[in-house]
């Protein structure tokens, strides 16, 4: 059996991505596709809206024949720590090519800009110190820099192409025989905050319609199974996952903080602690905690991540462990993707987990991944916080009848 | 000018404290009464149900001439570590007599209690020592144990009894030269938890009362001012300070706890910690979370203590930094409390703060005090979180036109 790989984050499924399910299988021509998914935070430092269990059945729904967990020390860091979590984990599950959307749609640019950095590290490195030094952001001004030194076919500062690049870039790197392909992204810009077509829309374009209308109004750009699996999480729970419901525990987190402590956590640098320790005190929602903490230096998903680590007090000692991921959860099968994971079960060099308590595997990141998501779930009502929290130890992969 | 003492929480002020203050101030013929008062957390270590801002003003309101704050290091403490701050702050503002609430209202056993103590200490102590191993709470056996070697005219499992003997003992501790004395409690026992008297009731059962009931309904036990102190409260913020209130927080902090942080936390001793990170997981309330963690070995306040400095993160370290009271922190005074802090100013031996920030005194001890007061005002909706914060810092004592 041939396996395809996918990095995801579903948040939430929506048609751009059963499309881009559909296309990895046809060009890849592949017996199944492993979706290799964020869990319960995600690449920009927020919460996805609905639970990793909840987004794996949308998975399913939608065409993926097995869904492994990107853990939080992988998925909630930039591109590269990104990437480098996601190839190693599809890797190991012997996936031989793996398929991303980009603005193109073209692979060619990729291997180039890779090649070309490789061979004029030099001139990179400095012209992005000099970029560095006017202040900018650092993916701006490394996307400048490329543009600089004339690496100007792939637009770096387009979040999907900056994946596309470093997973390439990891795959060279951890000497995977991994080969990679890309479809070009359907009428949606990555961040587009209105929706761009009838049936296709951005995961970010379509958060912004749920924090304000009915998922009902949104079933156009969504297939069945994820409207009924978000309409069915808010209903039980009465929420969706957004920043703003951590805030009332990320206020309190900060304000028994000292500086010393938040120097500890992942990300807080440079002062940046007594920025936030400042801002705090004052701030009456997340929204305006982070437009006072906001400079040019920094990016908005650069200090959001800062307020995630904070928030689930992850430290720099911990988040710094592991080079790749040192085991993989498995959050879902289909039937095709039950019989591959068995056919390949015995040659997978890492451990493979069903559930993440009372298993014979013990790890740090594992421990992270559990107090990740007690956090996660601390905004639900009881008895489902208690009931969530205890899911999470013990749930077995979801296993689909397709 | 003559001064006498009291030491109170006042949560709330009701009709047996304005009797407590009338009598003291006929005992001991003094022209002001200064009431030490703990500040947002108590000693049995829960928050107070309104503010100290609140509470102060019900104070002054009922005869207290001078309300100052027992730092949190003491007011949130066993017996004898509360005495010692308070003792050391009313020796300070030079009280020349202390008056406290007892069962019997006859001072004698007291210092006779205190000295049988000091020349049997070795009896004593066997005797605790036999208690102790028992099993039972420390409390407990103390009060056996003093039974045991014959100091039985003093019911030492009585809460104010226990809190009397140790204002004497610091009294003598602290070479001071301030003279006790007592006033008989009306008609009400300090745990009572239903009115005993149409117009004397206990605290605890005030506060029992209001967890259910209408402030209104309990009128007659407590002074106007009281009453409308409570219900302005009330209105503006939407609750009165219960634990039930924090207990979302005390989860999420205990969620993201290790074990050997939790050991950091003042009075995590001996296992605790892994009881209670047991116990968190599936804990739907506070009831039932102490339900869960509660032995015979530990009082309900033991632990709620222990719980409570795990919300504020008050570590060992900090806890034991000082003997007695570093600073005196000002909260209200009547125009003869006035007159009377001008007259002995120059004379107080430790820092007289009127407010908390930028103050030219600081202090470790200050920091957990706005640490304690930032997690204290952290269940008020927004916009008065950040309000009631930058309040604590800046509110100047409250001078009333009695």
């Amino acid at each position: 059996m041939k396996a395809a790989g996918v990095i995801v984050e579903y948040n939430p499924f929506h048609n751009g991505h059963a499309y881009h399910l559909e296309q990895t299988k046809k060009i890849t021509n592949a017996d199944v596709v492993i979706a290799a998914m964020s869990g319960s935070f995600l690449q920009r430092g927020e919460p996805a809206i609905v639970s990793k269990w909840a987004r794996t059945k949308m998975a399913l729904a939608g065409g993926a024949d097995v869904v492994v967990e990107i853990p939080y020390a992988f998925s909630t860091q930039h591109a590269k720590m990104f990437a480098r979590g996601a190839i190693s984990i599809l890797d190991a599950l012997q996936v031989k090519e793996i398929c991303f959307g980009s603005e193109s749609g073209n692979i060619t640019p990729f291997y180039h800009a890779l090649q070309e950095r490789t061979t004029r590290m030099e001139a990179l490195n400095q012209a992005l110190q000099q970029k560095v030094e006017t202040g900018v952001s650092y993916p701006k001004a490394l996307s400048d820099a490329y543009k600089n030194i004339g690496i100007d076919n792939l637009d770096l500062s387009k979040p999907n192409n900056i994946l596309g690049f470093h997973y390439i870039e990891q795959i060279q790197e951890q000497g995977s025989n991994i080969q990679a392909h890309t479809v070009e992204r359907l009428n949606a810009q990555y961040h587009d905050t209105t929706f761009a077509s009838s049936s296709i829309a951005s995961a970010t374009s379509i958060r912004k319609h749920l924090q304000k209308s009915p998922i009902e109004d949104a079933s156009e750009v969504m297939p069945l199974a994820t409207k009924m699996e978000l309409q069915s999480y808010q209903q039980t729970y009465g929420l969706l996952h957004m920043w703003e419901n951590y805030f009332h525990l990320l206020k309190y987190k900060l304000l028994t903080m000292s500086a010393e402590q938040l120097r500890g956590i992942y990300e807080a640098e440079e002062g940046l602690e007594n920025r936030l320790l400042y801002a705090i005190e004052q701030a009456t929602s997340f929204e305006n905690f982070m437009q006072a903490i906001k400079t040019k230096r920094y990016t908005w998903t650069r200090l959001q991540r800062l307020c995630l680590h904070t928030l689930t007090h992850a430290t720099k000692d911990e988040m710094n462990l592991a080079d790749t991921a040192p085991y993989i959860r498995l959050l879902g099968m289909s039937k095709t993707g039950q019989a591959y994971i068995s056919s390949i079960k015995k040659n997978i060099p890492i451990p493979l987990l069903s559930h993440s308590k009372h298993s014979k595997h013990s790890h740090p990141l594992l421990d992270l991944d559990i107090r990740a998501n007690a956090v996660y779930y601390a905004i639900l009502p009881e008895p489902f916080r208690s009931q969530a929290l205890k899911q999470e130890y013990v749930q077995h992969p979801i296993r689909s009848n397709i």
